[in-house]
């Protein structure tokens, strides 16, 4: 095939997404830099600043540019097994580099810069939050699910716990860890019925 | 009183805090450096990182020398009630400047910087969590909360959710959604024994 102009313009847009991932597991992706990223592809800065507007925007597609990560969920009768084997894939995930600090820098950059939280939420916590909403209007319709449960809330809930050991206590996310805060999430905090009324 | 040389470095420590927090809101805690804090609060680089290793350091320094916030757990008959009265204050604290944004850098260094991430966890995360630990212990010797539940999970259900929208979605955390919240995780997700066994 020839190179056409948009065939090398796709090339260089993917060797950039390339490096960016490359340099930043070499030197930390918060030490990276727009210019660092330039010199490494060579390409000049505004190359890069033509198509991405920050380096969270530049972190958030070198992230989805990865091998596509297959969270979905398996639709079994176990609708909390299958919770718990979808967060065993994504914590997995978490763990593999560059996928951990790429997700922490975008993460970082969000705190300073609200169109980098709103593209990363866009792009990737609502498509990860539809799939879950799907799995468990599903469960609900089963009567696997308390049909209380509000789903508005479910990725907050869900994955919340998750995160807050992801990036504030960073302790490691072991299978044990999934397993028990499914658990709790599913049994609930209220003294059960049966000891109490 | 004289002014005795530890009087004066502990004026000069305050001051250090104090023209971080400021600088910091005018000009953001992204952009916010040891050289620009230097500079406004009238000392050398040196001094500062005698005292703070990281900008991370100085940070949190910073923040926990602003007022004592009252985070304490009420202890009514109604756990619920003082979970979610905490967790108003909580919210509303990290809703007024500079304390949000101060958070937000603060987790975002941390993101970058294990030794930020283990000194937040030990002074901020750690003892939040032995006072939620606290109430809940209490609960459960009164019945008002189920004797299942591992407090050791405790922060990470309780405020997980929180800080999935506080440093993600980072939409507003209005009372009905703590509210909401809570309720969810008191019902938990099981369906109702009364309706299934």
């Amino acid at each position: 095939m020839t190179s056409t102009p948009r065939r090398r313009g796709a090339d260089r847009t993917e060797a950039i997404m390339r490096t960016t991932v490359e340099l930043g597991q070499e030197i930390g992706y918060a030490k990276l830099s727009i210019e660092a990223i330039a010199n490494r592809a060579g390409v000049g800065k505004h190359t890069i600043y033509r198509r991405w507007s920050s380096k969270g925007a530049l972190l958030l597609d070198s992230l989805l540019s990865l091998d596509d990560p297959d969270l979905d969920f398996s639709y079994t009768d176990d609708v909390l097994a299958d919770l718990r084997e979808q967060a065993y894939a994504a914590v997995e995930l978490l763990a593999r580099p560059p996928v951990g600090p790429l997700v922490q820098a975008l993460i970082a950059e969000a705190q300073h810069d609200p169109r980098v939280a709103a593209e990363f939420k866009e792009r990737f916590i609502t498509p990860m939050a539809g799939k879950l909403v799907k799995r468990l209007k599903a469960a609900q319709e089963e009567g696997h699910l308390s049909p209380d449960f509000d789903l508005d809330l479910a990725m907050a809930i869900c994955s919340g716990p998750l995160y807050f050991q992801f990036l504030i206590t960073q302790e490691p996310i072991t299978r044990e860890y999934v397993n028990d805060v499914f658990g709790a999430l599913f049994a609930g905090m209220s003294p059960r019925p049966a000891a109490t009324r």
